[in-house]
């Protein structure tokens, strides 16, 4: 999948800023790529970009439109149809994080067919993978992995390709989660993919490069989580990581979604490790990373500080505090 | 997924006996249900039944015509659709293996639809799951878990079902694969499951049920099998098992499909026993099962009697000497 860009960012009508969180997440990480916002009456969140209509956007140099919502259920609504539609005639591409695939909307799909403009549905795959190989690539790879979900492991990869470019590294950062496709303007959703090809898929996802190139793969889910574990290792396996950084919610009690706790940064590494040798035998951790949202400044460093040392692993929030420790670490371990 | 039994079975022209290796396995489990089977001229396989034609399979009670082959690239060839068409018209549904999804031929979707019939397309799961959700359930469940792929899971709990059964224990085979489907008559291929639901349909697949009653549920790949690790994870995690029996192929070196090295009965003990914890802190391994097709009787005894010295479990060859020593071991581990 190979989104076109700039983007026109569509908001809908969603009741609330929660709703249009993917939105926000691409103007964060691409502001240069969103030309605008198109909101209808209504929209309760505002992406702080210029408010344009189709015809501005296209005039702006837009070619997608995104839909970077969640709705109900995952479901288009009736009523943002017309606005689609309009885009597509004024010669936009749409890509969709919804669940509804927009060419099952037949006014979508026959405008599209008819002006000849591509449809993505970031949330399903339609490319065919192979089965993981697990046989090495040239290239570096790095994964983040997790205590559990939503802890900061598409923000940390992120981070990690701003200030690894800015330091002269060749980096690339690797969506495996809606969100990060639109960000990145490829990849795949591996949890849409089925379960034979989770490997596979990210192999095609982050293939053979030059030996001082880096992918920095954002992980998902984690590997003890109940619901989740068979992705994290999956895409562990394809990955063959040579380092991982460790994301981690110091606030969280329960893992999501679920009422198991959450493992220690320690399990995790051992277990990243332990695992992850079967198709990496020099996999190491090489960073953690907290989001240290929910605590003040001072408390935050001393948390860090204290797990730096009890690890041995440079620890920051990417976020607040930059990542010059994490590549520091890179550096010295991988030299050009 | 609900296929009415008994069955026709339909082998086309199939160029040799592998071709029909599901329907041998059908036939093999399930004679009972398999009133004949129904060639096209060329046809090289011959599962040892009756030849009949539709309306003598009819004739018979079949309510569902199999189509247990495979084809090159799994496609449905042009020159099987009247005759699939035919069943249709003759009242039979349709159940298929292959990629191609049975409703995607027009001619058949269409005769389905005005005769009513049901389609099965095994190899594709239309069934929305939950995620997984890791909440202890009752009743007792037993995963088979391997070296490598295709080392005999599921002849293993095929086998387990019909002893049990024989000493008077509540107990189901619970598929997970193609084959496994046709043989049960329902459940859910877990490698076509969208990669996030993975446990989520293994908590489907054998749900809450009476204390005593015993699922024995069909694994997958292997934990340490770099292409399909992710999928035994999961199957592990959503199977909550409280007994697990390992299967092996003593005369394989690699793993299928890879160059990977196959890992030893002790290490799948240990990493079953490891991981499995996170949804049942009981998990224990009860048996040991080894497919010793390549071995004299005399070699096959002597390997049998030193794997069960060296683990401190019963070893069997289920085919070739039964399954006695395995439901010893779970009646004396899990009493009525």
């Amino acid at each position: 999948m190979q989104i076109a860009t700039p983007y026109l960012m569509f908001l809908g009508d969603v009741p609330d800023k929660l709703a249009a969180k993917t939105a926000y997440g691409i103007v964060d990480w691409r502001p240069e790529w969103c030309v605008g916002q198109l909101r209808l009456p209504g929209c309760a969140a505002d992406l702080g970009i210029p408010d344009l209509t189709i015809a501005e956007g296209v005039a702006k140099g837009a070619r997608t439109l995104i839909v970077g919502v969640v709705n109900a259920g995952g479901v288009l609504p009736e009523h943002w149809i017309a606005t689609i539609v309009q885009a597509i005639e004024a010669g936009l591409d749409v890509a969709s994080g919804l669940h509804t695939r927009l060419g099952s909307v037949p006014a979508i799909a026959e405008a599209a067919s008819r002006h000849g403009r591509q449809l993505h549905d970031v949330r399903h795959s339609d490319e065919r993978f192979d089965t993981g190989k697990g046989i090495r690539r040239p290239g570096r790879r790095l994964l983040t992995v997790g205590t559990d979900c939503s802890v900061g492991k598409k923000y940390t990869v992120l981070a990690l390709e701003k200030g690894m470019r800015a330091r002269g590294l060749d980096a690339d950062f690797r969506a495996t989660g809606q969100t990060g496709v639109f960000i990145s303007g490829r990849g795949v959703a591996i949890d849409a993919v089925v379960a034979d090809f989770i490997s596979g898929a990210v192999e095609w996802i982050a293939p053979a490069a030059d030996p001082h190139h880096w992918d920095l793969i954002e992980g998902q889910g984690s590997l003890f989580h109940p619901s989740f574990a068979g992705v994290s290792l999956g895409l562990l396996h394809g990955a063959q990581a040579d380092a991982f950084v460790v994301c981690h919610e110091p606030t969280r009690t329960t893992m999501r979604g679920v009422k198991h706790a959450l493992p220690s940064i320690r399990e995790v590494i051992d277990l990243t490790v332990q695992l992850g040798r079967l198709t990496n035998p020099e996999i190491r951790a090489t960073g953690i990373a907290i989001n240290t949202q929910a605590l003040e400044e001072g408390e935050a460093r001393a948390l860090l500080d204290k797990l730096a040392a009890e690890h041995g692993l440079p620890a920051t929030d990417p976020v607040r505090f930059g990542v010059e420790g994490l590549v520091d670490r890179l550096m010295a371990e991988f030299p050009a």
